[in-house]
């Protein structure tokens, strides 16, 4: 009973699929997919639940989300446990990403009012009121990296704006997507508001392409992004948002402080969550010379040091496997391709074992045509530059721009970098991969359709709707030229 | 010398093309089109103006749109001559756009500072910052009904937040694109940040297909916007923002208060800008039995009344004539097709010669499948109702969605309809053809992307980009689990 359809849990008719842990291969959930029917059924279901859910005052719908938020703060170490289970991600990490998903209720809360919600002002004897209201059912394609933050971040936006959800996880982590909605279930979501169907491309294409849904939020890869726009080619009325890949650099200055800190900040930036954050730094630009070759030195041999295990290995991993061993094959074979063009091994990745690899660094500078593509995974490229000018100018040479970063003590090497980067996300002295909850997520070029998500949420979820109100009709005392009545 | 790219005034190569005044034929304009060839200069003088003026500081750039609104305030009596020449909207109603250009500037200043421009607050060591960068090159299409007022809209904003612009006027209107842009060359624009193209449809897709824009900004019919949108297709990074048209419907309450109040806001909403406006009423629902046919009786008298004249009448006019005699053609074929159908005339569109028609009131109840389409005039179709609910449901019976309305002094329905109505702009007792300049603008459906314009115009001038920011890179007390340095 894998689908959760009009509060039913039903079960698939379609191919068979299993979910197995990828750092011993062990089977931890089974299913079969949701046929096209199936989804259409699921697409019916939240068009009816929407009839009623809309029409629920916001507090109303706030009680909801906030009882499941407790039940989220309830069972955080269980989802934890779910998560690592799946992911192979390191529990202390899954933890963090259990509490990410409670906190985002209050944040959603908050963006709903600051920037929709309702506002009302006097002018000139009208009532100037701006209010907002949902687009309806909403599609919600999950990834497998933050299988249970990342969806719930368009989920808890779409359901206070009043859509109800089809809700399609990645068919590489269906048991944490089926855990997650047990808890909605039990904080009490009406039959029909949020609807749950796995399975993989066919589900997919089935719900993106159901005539009944009235956007598809979306968190994957570029590739797959592109082939969803062009789907949706002549229906603007449909809000599609695209949350894709980065290919993102990361720059060190000459004055790039403190070794030590400077070389921790890339680690959590290129090697957290096995490389498999949509932030992740790819690319690294180092300077030439004495204090980069020192700067290398000391990251290769901490990246060598890093421990890789189990989620639940104690002493604690910090780097889990890849999300598959199809994934960890293809960081192995990108590492080839990098090399085959004239890239350096400056230190390799190899097989661990399931879907283990260890971190590759590669010092790219010698490949003139560096091939722009997001390896989803641990493998860092570096770059040796001259000039900061110079570095800029190579880590804009993307057609992502997701993230970027600087590691420079100096004011106005910063100022330059901020004005001159394109990017969505531009941290300095700070992780990549570290964003404030508050802040809008996404970037420009192909990581995304300039719809941003995290706290700017709530704008895709709802649309504006602008009054002029007065109590009764008016005749002024001057009539427009060329009226009589 | 009719077009302006990177900032000299050249010939175009084109096919020739003129504009006539609508009422009398007059030739007021002529020129010849860009070519593709042309058009890509224009994208590309747009190309290098933007990174300049791009790094240019916010005041330096409010500067130049600040000069450009003094020359708005200069020549504002010029302006409406012009528009009411081109477009042969009565004098009066051209001051108000032309103030309403005017007036865009210092909104648009507001919405860039409340809707993007820069935060900042710190939170555990780290400044938490949000800025917004500009796209890059916009591409802006306008209309004809608002040849000053609605481009103006887009450029404004574009300009303000770092964009470079290449402006396409409607080919119905080349004059007053030209003479808006000689007031920016005034203003002491520097070269490329705006370049205008005059043509039709060649040289519309050749600017829409160019590969050098980031963005479109279209106001328009909803056919050539779907268009776009196909157009776009496969091209998630470039913002693409449609205006489209409505199938507005009003609704008149039993309790529709002092009668010539009703039907004078009705008068406003429909046969303003002779129909010619995306947010006129074009449906209206009147209840059945008496007060609902004593509203029509004066609704039709007091429409006979409507005075039409020329734009510099005197005693002035109310309406002037359609845009042009094709579109005046397009009227009165319309009042046939709906006759044939089923209609009932209870006030017949006639041509009163040049591109002027009479206005059409026609009685609809009778058609069982109405077409839901935009008829861009004077063109206004009854139902007779028996509920409100009624009402309200054939209200939501179209594809598009962009304004409605009620008429109705009783609170409880007015909740009702706004609950229910599905528009981007809601009225009560007011036209519906005003707006709040501080408000969003648009509406789901066939009438718009769910990029809403006006105030909310800022949003899709700029990129959001979040930063975590601190001097130097640290190293904390306690390292991630699995690192060692």
């Amino acid at each position: 009973m894998t689908h959760w359809i009009a509060g039913e849990w039903i079960a698939g008719q379609g191919d068979a699929m299993q979910s197995a842990s990828p750092y011993d291969g062990e089977v931890i959930w089974q299913g079969d997919s949701a046929t096209p029917a199936q989804v259409e059924s699921a697409v019916t279901a939240a068009r009816t639940a929407f009839l009623s859910w809309k029409t629920l005052t916001f507090s109303q719908r706030e009680a909801v989300v906030l009882a499941f938020a407790n039940k989220l703060k309830e069972r955080a170490e269980q989802i934890a446990e779910v998560i690592a289970q799946e992911t192979g991600k390191p529990l202390w990490e899954t933890r963090t990403e259990a509490a990410a998903m409670a906190g985002k209720v209050a944040i959603s809360i908050r963006a709903y009012h600051e920037r929709t919600g309702e506002q009302q002002r006097e002018a000139n004897g009208n009532q100037i009121v701006l209010r907002h209201r949902p687009l309806g059912v909403m599609a919600v394609f999950g990834p497998y990296n933050f299988p249970g933050h990342l969806p719930n971040g368009h989920i808890v936006p779409s359901l206070l704006a009043g859509n109800t959800v089809v809700f399609k996880p990645s068919d590489l982590t269906p048991l944490t997507g089926e855990f997650v909605m047990r808890l909605w279930q039990e904080a009490g979501l009406p039959a029909g508001v949020i609807n749950l169907v796995q399975g993989g491309k066919e589900t997919g294409v089935a719900l993106a392409q159901a005539k009944g849904i009235d956007g598809l939020l979306f968190t994957g890869s570029a590739n797959t992004g592109h082939i969803l726009h062009r789907q949706f080619a002549g229906q603007p009325d449909k809000m599609l948002a695209l949350e894709m890949g980065g290919n993102n650099p990361m720059v060190i200055s000459q004055h790039y402080g403190e070794l030590d800190a400077a070389v921790y900040t890339i680690l959590q930036s290129a090697f957290i969550s096995a490389g498999q954050r949509c932030t992740c730094a790819r690319r690294l630009y180092v300077p030439e010379g004495a204090s980069g070759d020192a700067l290398l030195d000391k990251l290769i041999s901490a990246t060598q040091a890093i421990a890789i295990d189990e989620p639940f290995a104690e002493p604690a991993p910090f780097m889990g496997p890849q999300i598959s061993v199809q994934a960890a094959e293809h960081i192995l074979a990108a590492q080839e391709s990098l090399l085959s063009l004239g890239a350096k091994s400056l230190l390799a990745a190899k097989s661990l074992g399931h879907a283990f690899v260890t971190p590759a660094i590669l010092d790219v500078t010698a490949i003139d045509d560096l091939p722009d593509e997001e390896y989803f995974g641990p493998i860092l490229q570096v770059i040796r530059y001259q000039t900061l000018e110079q570095a800029v100018e190579l880590a804009n040479d993307t057609r992502y721009g997701l993230s970027a970063g600087l590691i420079s003590t100096d004011e106005g090497e910063w100022a330059y970098f901020v004005e001159h980067i394109r990017a969505g996300i531009v941290n300095r002295n700070r992780q990549l991969t570290g964003a404030s909850g508050d802040a809008p997520f996404g970037g420009p070029g192909a990581s995304g359709n300039l719809r941003p998500s995290a706290y700017y949420a709530a704008d895709y979820c709802a649309y504006p709707m602008a009054s002029m109100e007065g109590s009764e009709p008016l005749l002024p005392a001057t009539l427009s030229p060329g009226l009589t009545l």
